[in-house]
């Protein structure tokens, strides 16, 4: 499956120097040194016609110790790029300069626009800073933790419990019933917009299981035959989205309303006009959702999907 | 792939029961509910030549109102199942009778000999046991959580954020050159035991980016065309294995001494002896391992894992 949003960065991510403090500080010394600010989980994209990420140099570190450290994120053309949550400062763009020059959008909204190289790269440091946002204390005691391995770990100052980003694997579903696919909307998406069914996997159940047990919780199908066909990183926050089909057992839809708001058969002609263009009865996620990659492997025919 | 351990508990876990606290009460007032003791993430098991969980009645936990609340696993039979952490008993066996009928294994060792529903149940269980001992403050701010929704979240009583178990969502790929294979060596298991690679996926990659990643980081080797082949919940203590195969693009291998002791090339015959019992240059992870089921069905040659 090719255009998957938020894959493909580029960057050799360079796990090795993680570790390497001396070449941390080296990269940060340097000024073709390329940092991405982020401010409340929005990044720093370049205003205009084309967006394009906006690189700071480390300058923009000089003086904010005191700040979230910055979290590297690995190498392309023997430059170093990192990422620094600005999110303590009230007013970012007039600070740093970036006024009519930059903003900070909502990354699903600017996702679809940006090189897909960059929408990775920012995937990838959303992920990871909102990560640090949200764990400035151990689960374990209660106490802080501090930033150490180049942003990828952190450690509890009293316990010294080491903590390490999660990523939360999450199963999407098309369900086929032959020349009919099961679809479904939740309360907050506009008619007529429904998607692939989706949720979390549990512990102690594998992928193929999640698939089976979410399907018969949301719309009361059983399915089996589960194929695994693409994966997209979906940093909002944390989630890693598994995309699967999965043949119907039964076709009575029962509705779990606390999940989804309803839940339908579609046809493939009815799915394959969806795709060109909403129609009264349904409109279907856009490319930058795997639930749409899904949807069109199984119109177009792709033999994996079968 | 058939007889992935830790798969097929049977359970039906019932979620919108979480969050039904007349219903969840009503069940641990019934003799007939079920509640697995688990001791510092060990599961209770009888002992004698078949081992199996040794299930008790719910008037174990009376008298533990301030102990960890018990985690509602699901039902089967019309029974209810539920998990009980009695880590904070110094001598559980002696104090609730179990002295000589039962005791309390590493899950480890005794998966592999438990029935494959009841290791499924241990692995649910010990995920979820294990979490809760793991995360009784909050994250975020550091102060207390508490329990709730029979088990599957936690909430902040001071900035009331719901925090969810979470599940690591690990890589494992067995590499392939032709007739040979792609083994590797961590530097705390005895020669000549060797296993696929594995590591886990980090934000902002798809699982087939993970895979690329991580052999190269390992072992210098440049992969291209992975598939998924089968997964397997591994609660030790909350992984997610995704076993793939994975083609050499390259052959040359370079080991990363901080990840692995060695890695080689084993050729399909070698590979096949060690599956029938390990020989002077290898032995291969028994069947509890998903690694075990990626390396035969590439000896024996399952097309999906061609």
């Amino acid at each position: 499956v090719k255009g998957i949003v938020f894959s493909g960065s580029g960057l050799d991510r360079a796990a090795h120097r993680r570790r390497d403090a001396a070449w941390l500080r080296e990269r940060l010394a340097d000024d073709a040194t390329r940092v991405l600010p982020f401010w409340r989980l929005a990044p720093l994209v370049r205003t205009g016609d084309a967006p394009r990420l906006a690189w700071a140099t480390p300058a923009l570190l000089e003086g904010r110790e005191e700040a979230p450290a910055p979290v590297f994120l690995g190498v392309a053309g023997g430059i170093a790029h990192f990422a620094a949550d600005l999110s303590d400062r009230p007013e970012p763009l007039a600070e740093f300069g970036f006024d009519g020059v930059a903003h900070f959008p909502d990354l699903r909204a600017i996702a679809g626009l940006l090189p897909p190289d960059e929408a990775a790269i920012a995937a990838q440091a959303r992920h990871v800073v909102d990560w640090h946002a949200r764990h400035g204390f151990c689960p374990g005691c209660g106490e802080r933790t501090h930033v150490q391995d180049g942003g990828w770990s952190r450690r509890c100052a009293s316990c010294s419990t080491e903590h390490f980003p999660r990523t939360d694997p999450v199963v999407i579903m098309l369900v086929l019933d032959g020349e009919r696919c099961l679809l479904g909307r939740q309360p907050a998406w506009p008619r007529p917009f429904f998607s692939a069914l989706a949720g979390f996997v549990e512990g102690g159940e594998t992928l193929e299981e999640a698939v089976v047990r979410e399907v018969a919780e949301e719309a009361g199908v059983v399915v089996s035959d589960v194929r695994y066909l693409a994966s997209q990183p979906w940093p909002f926050p944390a989630s890693l989205m598994l995309g699967c089909t999965a043949r119907a057992a039964t076709r009575e839809i029962v509705v779990d309303r606390s999940e989804l708001e309803e839940a339908d058969w579609f046809t493939k002609d009815e799915v394959r006009a969806a795709l060109a263009a909403p129609t009264p009865r349904l409109a279907v996620p856009p490319p930058m959702a795997i639930a749409h990659h899904l949807i069109r492997a199984w119109v177009e025919g792709d033999s994996s999907a079968a």
